[in-house]
């Protein structure tokens, strides 16, 4: 990927004079900041902006590792062939009309691929801005020159971002903000060959690159790209653009590639410790943040708050207390010092109302903020400070630097929450910035991003192995189970699961009602009497389902009334009735994106009405099943509610990760569906299920 | 009110010539915007900024409508006594030191309270930052003279903000970030005489103040603040402070007042239509909003999403959808004037990304914005546009005032999500402000009050009656019923209910097995056998429900089992077992500021778990009880959810439209708890309900 980032020479084709034009763009970028050699390609011209103007790729001088591609799509393919003939290892094609645009931009859009595919060529984009490095002033892109004539900042946050204009107004808004400085921001856009995960693999090499931020509206390589996350040691954070119904028909349209289901790439991401931000804002928010501040060694979440108003502590404290952060009790030592700055009426607390001793001390040289924030980060029990403070008034000034000092001894984050006239409060922002103290001008905001550095981090841990179900699967499972395809009966369903290793409820078929008794006297009563149709489904609601029957009489009268019910069809199947009064969903299935997913829930009607249920990419380690079940918000219900079983939860880890198994070790299951998975005294079993079969894949 | 607004002559009693006092900057600020007398009062000295200083309000001349108290708070009552003789109709106290500082504040604030009773003189404070009336150029408060000497910005939204510095941090924040021009801004402080309420009515008839926004942390008359929402035809936004555990705590001894339950809070405000801010931010952008647009005439909610790149479209579909709005489907016409906008390639869809059109027309006169925006808002199916702009590109420009010509002449709200560079953003947002167009940094701020502004205003409606129950109550209700203190048990309390018109399950007590058999008899099998104990709760934890018994011999061993159980003490109450699959929860609490509220839930294990429930103060009118019965999360559990019976929304209505009633007009019922209201074909029935009762009020 270097010749990308640092080529020697650059070729520009479609490159013109004209002002108003991508081709001129990219040229003047290059102009303003790169310094290898620019080699504008167009037969119309013979200079542009005082460089000789090449006919053809063919005729552009040595060194040339890179071409930016700007002609109409039409033209593209050939543009990217005559770059391969030529030897050229990398072309970015930044030209639109290509699979956003229909099917016969689809078709162009191939050609670029089969040109990858044959020739080896890399291609980035195309329907892309390019790149920017404001390290080292590379602008790769037909973004408007002036964003470049007004300087670049640089950081150590590099971002990949899916659509292409984002990635120009975005920049120029959050450099000119002085919120961040960025190290290398890239415009994937359309993905026929580099995608995120050439760019993140990269990133984690770069020694420019301290957090990566990433907008995408899909995961064409997603089990790649989570493998990538999982070895990273440096933050990332991703905003997943295309939720909605609508949202994902626009990002269908706009790039042309599968929309993932939201809750799969939710957990997914969650699965390898990844951020997932909400919006823009947050997601540059998160990556500052993460590139300024370290996480308490303590481990720990208890806040300090020290505001200038006690409004502004209350409602911080709002904030910081629903994002999951609890307030520190200060110690004694703590608030002496502070009740020795305040005025002798004032009470002492966290969250520390600062105004009063301000107040107090205005017109001297006390340094009040200084002051308190040494006091509060010396005390063992203080893991973060949150500071708000209002920039700009003229009785009092802010000491950022001393504030920087203390928080580098300390080595505790403290997020500045800043409040002030426009005028005064852009130059404390930007000092704020220089000293790497985290700066919003937001308290909600501050509020997140404290909330997510301080947040359990999932330990680095190798995954479960993918090697499937243990010896004790039967050897003919797939000739005799596995055969066919479409949904299986619970019975069959269960036979499969059993044999795979998941508990299922005691059960067996019935030939008749003499035999139904038997199977019933077999299994101890209470026992469940189900009619299984060739339909399979909604047994309950067809009257399929005797629930509670205690003796002999009662098992023949339900054998012969789901008899009667199902009209000489389907089966009946006797079942011992468990008594755990803990309903639980397990299943798995495959996302087109991430492979097979492991979904756990709440089961009973009224959690599917509040759909309480997480998903995890197959194979999970133990820690990731069990942050899988930690992620159900009903978590009261697993550890005895109302009199219900405490839920022993490593065991149903390994329920959850031997269904990720499963799931690796059989393609042909498509779907596995356990509803309830029900918790008893004596541990969890299935006690109903169905098994979706794809065709069984063809013979190698 | 009109003396603390336009007063003909101010007194500052505290005054002082030492820059760093609060005593001198309210003397600077009156002294920078106030056009009538200012007397300064403090006998050390004779003359202050070149005005004459008084020994004593007794010796200021007239007329002086309004007295500013800045003196140490164990000064300020003699201060505030020395106004009341001199017949000042108001005093603002902005010294702090009162309740908010521990009991001897205390013992002082209830000094001032016992003032304003004795002598009627209205006191706004103490422990507040007194008024900022931009339009007039007004500041009343001891806040930095820098911001008003760099100028107020004056607008037509009014705040309330309960905590003192907010105030000033905020308003200089606001007003200098172009985001929003003020009418007035108020800080309450301790509420000792004037509170929200008196300001709220005063702002309702004053014509400088088109919406309010208000941040507090308690409401001390709720019930009359809920009442002049009611009649409010200005929209009213509110930010409540001290929600959490911990933010709570803070708020007591801020402003040592009681703040109220975060949920009842959340259920009044919705009740009159008053919007709650998640923060500041959206409180102001709220405001802003409001103040600018009006929502569509069509009353309905569909969107028309144009930006400058596909991203972000995609992202704003996923906000806007999030916030419950629609995408408009775009009309033939109106596709065809986009689609003659783009280049051929270029599908129409909406969202509508622009960039194509934008750069085909680079360098030509074609305004591609203002053409499209044209279009969308000519489509009769777009009720209003989210549009997304970049300022600053030097290859086009935004028109503004073309904008703001086709916005009012279609009627239609647009917002606007703005991004670029600061220092080229800046003038664009000051020009849409001035141009009336909402105008955000934020996609999600944008999005959110977008649909704020679109959503369903609940229409005015005369509140149901306080007249509580009809004449079905028996007369001896009180003597028989209500006697005594403290919970009763299962069957007296729905003798009560069905006293008071509320349908409950058929049942009665049984003295023996024989008589429960024949009680069963009488009510239709299959019936339910609970054991009544005086500790009343707990029963099926305990054993004591014996459920589905279908006959005779099966009630006398129940009967048998409870009386074991009970060991001799406690009621058998035979009940006939409803059938109804919607389990509801239906109750009354008595809040400290708002009065007695009805809660409305799901019930079962798993609603509790999910503490689905919504509250309403009493009484309710029609709308509102449907609206409460709306604000479940599980709305599809109430319309036929797997097989289980609509509910019949009117006649749930009525229930708890009485139980507010109820609530009004029995203030010895402290609490009601219906749990289960099951709803079956024939209805709903209260099939398990508590009541707890107050010691009943002496006679009068």
């Amino acid at each position: 990927m270097e010749f990308f980032f640092n080529p020697r020479g650059i070729a520009v084709i479609g490159a013109t004079p004209n002002p108003f034009k991508g081709g001129y763009a990219i040229l003047k970028n290059l102009l303003l900041g790169y310094r290898g050699g620019i080699y504008p390609v167009n037969p119309k011209y013979a200079e542009i902006e005082g460089l000789p103007c090449y006919p053809a790729i063919g005729d552009v001088p040595d060194p040339v590792d890179l071409a930016i591609v700007f002609v109409p799509a039409p033209s593209a393919p050939a543009a990217v062939e005559a770059c391969a003939v030529r030897g050229i290892p990398g072309v970015l094609v930044e030209s639109g009309g290509f699979a956003e645009a229909g099917p016969s931009g689809a078709l162009l859009q191939r050609t670029l691929t089969d040109i990858h595919r044959r020739t080896g060529i890399r291609i980035w984009g195309p329907n892309c801005m390019g790149l920017v490095d404001a390290v080292h002033g590379h602008i790769f892109s037909f973004m408007d020159p002036a964003a470049q004539e007004r300087g670049l900042t640089p950081g150590t946050v590099s971002l990949v971002v899916q659509s292409g204009m984002l990635s120009a107004g975005f920049l120029v808004d959050i450099m000119s903000h002085a919120t961040m400085g960025v190290s290398k921001v890239c415009s994937v856009g359309n993905k026929v060959d580099v995608n995120e995960c050439d760019l993140l693999d990269y990133f984690l090499g770069d020694p420019d690159t301290q957090t990566i931020g990433l907008y995408l509206e899909s995961f064409p390589e997603g089990r790649r790209f989570l493998e990538i996350c999982r070895r990273s040691d440096k933050p990332i954070v991703v905003l997943k653009g295309g939720k909605s119904r609508r949202g994902a028909r626009a990002a269908m349209s706009h790039t042309a590639s599968l929309a993932g289901n939201r809750e799969i790439v939710a957990g997914a991401l969650a699965q390898v410790g990844v951020i997932e931000a909400r919006d823009f804002k947050q997601m540059i928010d998160l990556c500052r943040s993460l590139a300024l501040m370290k996480p308490p060694v303590s481990g720990k979440k208890r806040v300090a708050v020290l505001t200038f108003s006690g409004g502004a502590g209350i409602v911080a404290t709002d904030f910081l207390e629903e994002a999951g952060l609890t307030l520190s009790d200060l110690s004694a030592g703590t608030r002496a010092t502070l009740a020795g700055l305040f005025p002798a009426w004032m009470p002492v607390a966290n969250p520390v109302d600062l105004w009063p001793a301000i107040e107090r001390h205005l017109g001297t040289d006390m340094d009040v903020y200084s002051g308190a924030l040494a006091s509060l980060l010396a005390d063992p029990g203080v893991d973060a400070v949150f500071l708000q403070a209002y920039a700009g008034g003229s009785r009092f000034r802010l000491n950022l630097p001393e504030w920087a000092g203390l928080i580098g001894a300390a080595a505790k984050p403290v997020f500045l929450w800043l409040l002030g006239h426009r005028d005064r409060l852009f130059p404390v922002q930007q000092e704020a910035l220089s000293l790497g103290i985290p700066v919003f001008s937001e308290l909600f905001r501050a509020a997140e991003c404290l909330a997510a550095l301080l947040r359990e981090r999932p330990p680095r841990e190798a995954a479960g192995t993918a090697a499937g179900p243990d010896g004790t699967a039967p050897a003919d499972l797939r000739e005799r189970l596995l055969a066919g395809a479409g949904p299986l009966d619970e019975h069959r369903s269960k036979e499969i699961l059993k044999a795979l290793g998941v508990p299922t409820a005691p059960e067996r078929l019935a030939d008749d009602a003499d035999d139904a008794e038997a199977a019933a006297a077999e299994l101890g009563y209470p026992v469940v009497l189900k009619g299984l149709t060739p339909e399979g489904t909604h047994k309950t609601e067809l009257g399929l389902v005797h629930l509670g029957i205690a003796d002999g009489p009662a098992v023949r009268f339900a054998y012969r009334d789901l008899r009667e019910k199902m009209d000489g069809r389907g089966k009946v199947l006797v079942q011992k009735q468990l008594a755990g009064k803990v309903e639980l969903i397990l299943g798995l299935v495959r996302d087109p994106q991430f492979g097979p997913c492991v979904m756990f829930g709440l089961g009973g009607t009224l959690a599917e009405l509040y759909r309480d249920t997480a998903f995890a990419v197959a194979p999970l380690s133990r820690l990731e099943a069990l942050n899988l079940i930690g992620r159900v918000r009903g978590q009261a219900m697993l550890d005895g509610f109302r009199g219900a079983p405490v839920v022993d939860r490593e065991a149903l880890a390994r329920l959850v990760i031997r269904i990720g198994e499963i799931g690796l070790a059989f393609p042909e299951i498509r779907e596995i569906d356990i509803n309830p998975l029900i918790v008893g005294e004596d541990g969890a079993a299935a006690v109903d299920a169905t098994i979706v079969l794809d065709r069984p894949p063809a013979a190698p």
